[in-house]
């Protein structure tokens, strides 16, 4: 069953249908409002695009990679020795040392072509090819030259020994980068290992951005008496690159029904995702919503979220496309962007959820939002061996303090606030 | 003085040349080594570009940004209600409302072209301008309409009460960005919150790749018996990117003197940083120091850093450039990278040290090496509320293990090792 080839009726569980489905619209707590992402955005992101391994830093895995091959290619000395075959050193010691004859060397690089036999050695550096025959590599320190052709061993070698045996490292068809991994440096270090030259990674997800109100203007256009510069268009599509999308369109329109419905279409036919924000007010909300319902297939499925900020949160969709209608202050928008929207498109990469937080020290009592999820910016520093965290308050969020948090914490609904000196956790902006 | 202008011998403190200068070339600590590459890179890195502001995006800011406007402009309410002189209300309250004649209203993103005179208010929505002669603004929800013209006000307001004055986010010629700081989504809405259109940051540092090795053979290629692919060339030029730099070379060759030598002059054409590794015998990292001095004006200042791993680390300088030797086993080369090179990057691009790492707890003993400063890569789980770091060991440094590192523990030089349980701190790769 597809999500989108049916009516949310059909696909939510009674309990969000309320019986009448009146109750869809219900404030939904964040983990809901999570799921209903999970269920209405169920299918697999199947765009991908092949690309050189060197070029694919930052990318996201679309599927796992294997080895085609063993890693290392050949059994090889760790040491710079002599190749031997480990029965022939047994009591080897200072006082008894064993003779044997060297038979030649290895060179680095090179095919190892000459083999042990019972009472030889052959020489092999650091990293060359053990020649067959040799099950063990004797250190040069435990090794007299005699002549040209003899050596003293004064120490026994164990099977093994001095050797790392080919496939020790990777073995051949091996997992060597997982699908939904973003590609790290070590990640391009294993791959040319192995030489894995092109790797399929997810295409970029398309967002597009539109900012609404009357008195909102370009950023770098004349500003008139009452108007304010654009800030939550650069932001949020900043937010979507560092999320791993690429921007479509980047709108800004009057808070009118007809704009904003024709905004939400334009930016469809362009983009997976769109993302609205502004006007705060419950009205404009509304006209958000009815907008995106006024668009041919367009349902609202989250109608306010019990989080603070960012309550008038506006999930719906058109098709398999997401539309956000997220709050118009810069610091709550920034937040619900992280909270669903981030969500989405790690969820389409099939992208594990970040387990890297900082545990901090709350520098003062922070309070919460009784029956909300509460989400405070913070600023941290490290102090006296420990991060210490600062609430960030700012009135009407105030985009000067938004710049200084450097993450947030997460108060759960059912949680009075937190207390000066608790312990918290931050994740990172 | 300017540190190119002079030999080694004229700069260095005299407890490094050790009286005869031949001490110069003795092992260093770590410090001490960042200290030298302090002395001879002091110059201002004055390379920058021009960039559209929400270009740079995960660039460093070459210049402190300040604002050239107040934010906001204009001083605006921050609720629904009415513009009031905050006297007018004095004695207002459930029993006894103050009765004001409503002059008009302030329209969304428009002048408030009426003023507040004595007895009366004007309606101002949430994010309107402030009209002249009001220096409140009373909730809606303390005020009753009588009439079109009069309102019933049940509530003392306090001058400033519901209003955000002008310049109370940010000041004229406040710093908004401070040089050296890498652009985060955060600083592209504060800049556009002010119309700064235009960012100077750093130009890229241009690094060259150079692997050596008679044994290492392109990743890609046809890879005979005995040869092994090229890892560090990759590996470490995506951690050149990583570090904020761009490729300008990659070069392979082999163990010779004379392909050292004119690889290292083809790279100082082009870069500013070049980075070699590969062979860790002490002969190699000898012909690679000597290579570097016999380019011309080339000086080696570090030779041998007594750190694990990583001991044979050279550095050197041709003019202001620097080049780096780094072992050849990847693992080890990655953490002289991230000690000495991503240090010099972050240096030429004036950026605070990163603070940012994740308290854990050693699953295990991890061993240093006595004298100095050992670095350990690490896996991190997140297991019963808390970070444990699980010390990575690899025969011979195998790659796969690289890959699964999150991080790395430096211990330092002066303690033995760290007990299973201990507190760590892991910075992340």
């Amino acid at each position: 069953m597809q999500a989108d080839e049916n009516k949310i009726s059909e696909i939510l569980p009674m309990r969000w249908q309320g019986g009448i489905g009146l109750k869809l619209l219900e404030v939904n707590t964040v983990n809901e409002t999570r799921k209903k992402i999970d269920l209405f955005f169920n299918r697999e992101w199947n765009k991908y695009e092949e690309l050189d391994m060197e070029k694919s830093l930052g990318r996201i895995a679309y599927e796992d990679v294997r080895s085609s091959i063993e890693l290392p290619e050949f059994s090889k000395s760790v040491v710079d020795g002599y190749a031997i075959k480990s029965k022939d050193t047994v009591g080897a010691g200072e006082a008894m040392p064993v003779f044997l004859d060297v038979l030649g060397h290895v060179e680095m690089g090179k095919k190892a072509d000459v083999s042990v036999k019972d009472g030889t050695a052959v020489y092999v550096p650091t990293g060359a090819m053990i020649p067959i025959g040799a099950d063990g590599v004797v250190m040069i320190e435990y090794v007299e030259n005699l002549d040209e052709n003899t050596i003293a061993v004064y120490s026994p070698t164990a099977p093994g020994q001095g050797i790392i045996q080919n496939g020790d490292d990777i073995k051949k068809g091996e997992k060597i980068i997982e699908k939904g991994k973003k590609i790290r440096s070590q990640d391009i270090g294993v791959m040319s290992a192995v030489g894995v030259g092109k790797i399929k990674v997810f295409k970029k997800i398309k967002v597009s951005v539109i900012s609404t109100g009357d008195e909102i203007v370009d950023s770098f256009g004349k500003v008139e008496a009452g108007q304010i510069r654009d800030i939550n268009t650069w932001l949020l599509s900043s937010m979507a690159v560092e999320s791993g999308a690429e921007i479509s369109l980047k709108l800004l329109v009057k808070d009118d029904f007809e704009s904003i419905k024709k905004s939400i279409e334009k930016a469809l036919s362009v983009s997976d995702i769109v993302v609205l924000s502004g006007g705060s007010s419950v009205g404009s909300k509304d006209m958000t919503a009815k907008a995106i319902e006024a668009v041919e297939g367009g349902e609202v499925f989250v109608h306010g979220v019990a989080v603070k900020p960012g309550k008038p949160t506006i999930i719906g969709r058109v098709g398999d496309k997401a539309v956000f209608g997220l709050p118009g202050h810069p610091s709550s928008a920034m937040i619900i962007f992280k909270v669903f929207v981030d969500y989405l498109i790690k969820k389409h990469y099939s992208m594990e959820e970040e387990k890297i937080f900082i545990e901090a020290i709350a520098a003062e009592n922070i309070h919460s939002a009784p029956g909300k999820e509460t989400y405070q910016a913070v600023e941290l520093y490290y102090k006296d061996g420990m991060y210490v965290a600062v609430p960030i308050y700012g009135k009407s969020a105030a985009i000067s303090k938004v710049a200084k948090s450097k993450g947030y914490i997460c108060i759960h609904a059912n949680k009075e606030g937190i207390k000066k000196g608790e312990k918290v956790r931050v994740a990172l902006f």
